[in-house]
This record gives structure tokens, C-alpha cells and sequence, in this order.
């Protein structure tokens, strides 16, 4: 597979917020998860696949690991992206990868999270799920960033 | 070295906060960075060292990794703890382990965090420091939990 | 009334976290309510109604209005309690009033919520009611505490 | 003082998180105040004071007060809005309004905060200022939202 070309990837832009940034000066860590879920939320809608669709279909995911490697600290009034774009496939789960990058390019953090696909019926879950067509096309071909 | 005794391990009480859970039921993933941090500062208190006297004596530690494996969902109103152990040490980075267990011993969550030992001047980070005897000592012996 | 003596208010113990605090040093306005929102919870714990039971009775409460005076910050790795004791009734509403206490027993932030109480089926919230002797017995006589 | 036009009035555009949905299925209640600081940093920025300008000129700003009205739930995938304008000047202190808009143009939470300004040297607050024309200039005139 050949490396993707940088405008290939999606990206969402992250307001840094001032209560995210503790007495260090910088983000807390715990907030990378939380800017992950909302990028990779963003994500499948920008593939067609608004999570509450997913839901609609009988679908949820659920986190089975996540690793974060921090390079560098965001501080408060920097504008960055998560880069987010799927790394493999499994039967029932995948992973999807994650890259916080300053405005120069610069990547500040690593992430990769594991999913499983479980399933869904009045808001309550059935168990794991293989993935649907309805998941993997929105997802695309694998093409990790780090 | 001997599996610990889990008398021997130290946990930390976690009171689970209605607004950490989610639509799914469940503690929102990105909460457990948090126990994590909540339950070092925890540890290092228990073995003689509050984390405001290790940055008076010129110390501070950065997160340079996180991993999570995420085994089942935290409700609202469940008892928990957070396990805490240090598993690896090097020249200036060491690991700690986490786990996050019910009242019935059941492991939910685990987590491994490697810490870098960094200089602290007035509040200004200086770079990366050996591991002081002062750290060394408060940490104790390697024992992972997982 | 006569004004409660301090040992009659109820106190929850709050753990304040290194990441609620942001880059003045001092806990981040909006977690208050998430003090305040984990001391009703305890409170009417302690007063014999834990939340759950009060959603499988058929009753939830909602905010209606709050209010909070901020009068000096709190560090990190302080001692704060939450008092929390009732202060008025209404048809279907009521307030509490929440008081943030060092150590010293000095109110470092002052806080009112008014809740209305509604009914709940099968998760689905169903509109205002009136306050069930449930709700009223466990509250208790109101005592302002600011 | 005429009622402003709506197109008048700064609006701050607000994604709702997953993780700010709590189990009720609405933003949990303590992120408005998270959303009314991210939407009053973005309106001294529009009104050409970024937030570390002002702190570079030697000022910052403490909340005394805060008023929250809930009159609606948001749920997640809604689109909101907060409107922001400055509703009362006094020698040190003022008052900020806000409002949380739905698409439809629908008020969901009325706020209110009192912020006092605070001079500022190498990061120590020294205390009450009277409001400088840098703010007071940036802030324009009063016109409250409800």
C-alpha cells in the first residue's frame, strides 16, 4: 500500500479550550481521547455515516484499546487537527488512527484506537457483530499515519 | 520477582460521577486518564511523596505513552477502585500499571502509563532528568498487574 | 427556624483533580457543578434515597436554575467539602444550597440549585409532577446555608 | 437603548461532544459554563482582544457570579450557538449575557456572569482593577440577550 498523500487524509480542527489546559500549561492528557471520539465521530460522518445513523442501523462501536504516544504539549490559542484514518481490519473490529498536528504540519501525538462493532436494538447491546458493509465502506481503505 | 500479594498493591477509591457516563451507560473511555493521574498523585502521597514536594525539589514527570485495554463498562453507582504498581523503569522514564477493579475483585480496566522525569525551574520545564533516588525510592519495587 | 448548627449540615468530601485545575491554579469555574451535582447525589444517598432507587420509583429531577458565587479559588491538593442542605420548596420544584468549605471552615464558593421534579417511564422523561412524599421526607426541612 | 438586531449580536458556534451527554441523553448541566468561556474568549478575540493579549498587557479576568436558566435539553448532533454581549458595566466589574440557540433560532439556556478584572505581572494576580479602556473598548456597548 502506498502512503497517502496528506490532502487524502481527513482532518478536524480542535478548539482548544482554556479549562483543557492544566497548570503545566498545556492539555491535559485525558482530553486526547476526548478529541479522538469527536474526530472520529466527525470522520464517519464525512464518509456518510452520521453516528445516530449507525445507531438507526443497529450498530454501535465500543473502544477495546486505545495507545496514545505524546510528543510534544498543545498550549492554549494553538490551532490544530486530528488526522483520523482506519489501520486494520479485523472480523469484529478495527483501528483507526489518530494524528494531532499543529498548523506547520508538526505532529504533537500519536493515537490508535481498537474497536468492535457490537450490536444494537432499543439501546441496548446484543454483543460483538461482524463488520457490517454499512461500517466498512464508510471506513475506507486502511491507511495508517504513524 | 514473585507476583505481588494483592494486599501488598495499592488502590485508590474512584467515585464514579454521573456526568462521566454516556449515552451508552457506561464511563466515558477518556475518564480513565483521569482516574489513572488522580490515582498516581494518590500513590505517590501513600509512599511519602505529594506530588507539590517532588515539583518543590525540582521535578515534574510528562506522560510520553498511554495504553488502555478496555475489558467491560463502569456504571453510575458502582464501586471501583484503581490498582496502582510501578512495572518497568528505565534511565529517565518509568511505567506505572493501573487497573481498575470492582468490589468483587473483577479487573474492568487496564492501563499502562510511562512517565519521563523532567527538570522544574519556577515552574519552567527544563528538559529530561535521570530518575532521582527522591522518585526511585518513593516508587518502590516493579510489579506489573498485568 | 433557627439556623442549624454545623454539625446538623450534611458535607461531602471533594477530591479536587490536578486536571480541573487550569492555568490561573485554581479549580475551573464549571466544575463546581459537578461538585454541586455529585454532593445531591450523596446527599440524598445519606438521607436514604439513592438516585437510582429515586428513578425506579418513577421520579427524576432536572436543573431549573443555578447560581453560583465564586468568592476565592481552590488549589490543588486542598481540602474542600460540599455542604449541601435544602432551602426552599415549591408545587414541583425545590433548591438546594451548596456551600464550598476549606479545612478552616471558611466558604470559598456558594452555590443555589433549583430542580423540578418530573416523572420517568422506561428511561422516557414525562413531564413535572408534583413532589412526591419520597422526594419531600428524604430532603428534610429546609435550612439555608448562605 | 434599543433592542439589538439579532445580526448585532456574536454568536459562537458549539460542538456538542458525545461525552457532554449524559445519561438523560442531554448535555450534562456544568459544560454550559465550559461553553460560555470558550464562546467569551471567542468574543474578545472578534472584538480584537485575544485573550493572551490581554493578559500580555498585564489584566485577566475572575468570575464573581455566574446565572444559569435551563429552559430546554440540547442532545447530541444538534447544532447550537451561543450568543455573547456584554449587559452591565460597573467600576471593576461587568457582566456578560449569554445565550444557547438552537438552529431554529430557539433560546435552550439563558447565562449570566459577572467577571472582575484583575491586574496581572508575571503570571500573579495582584487584584481589582478598574476596567481598562483595552477591555472596556473591546467589549462595546451593554445590550442584554434576555
Amino acid at each position: 500500500m502506498a502512503a497517502p498523500t496528506d490532502s487524502e487524509v481527513f482532518t478536524f480542527p480542535v478548539n482548544v479550550r482554556y479549562m483543557e489546559v492544566d497548570v503545566q500549561g498545556v492539555v491535559f492528557n485525558g482530553w486526547y481521547l476526548t478529541y479522538f471520539d469527536d474526530a472520529m465521530t466527525a470522520f464517519l460522518n464525512h464518509r456518510g455515516l452520521p453516528y445516530l445513523e449507525m445507531m438507526a442501523a443497529g450498530y454501535d462501536v465500543q473502544l477495546v484499546r486505545s495507545e496514545i504516544d505524546y510528543r510534544s504539549g498543545v498550549r492554549f490559542g494553538e490551532s490544530i487537527v486530528v488526522a483520523v484514518a482506519p489501520s486494520r481490519f479485523g472480523r469484529t473490529s478495527f483501528a483507526l488512527d489518530f494524528q494531532v498536528r499543529r498548523d506547520n504540519g508538526e505532529a504533537t501525538t500519536n493515537g490508535r484506537i481498537v474497536y468492535v462493532v457490537v450490536g444494537l436494538e432499543n439501546g441496548t447491546v446484543l454483543g460483538k457483530r461482524e463488520i457490517p458493509p454499512l461500517i466498512r465502506d464508510a471506513l475506507g481503505d486502511p491507511r495508517p499515519l504513524h
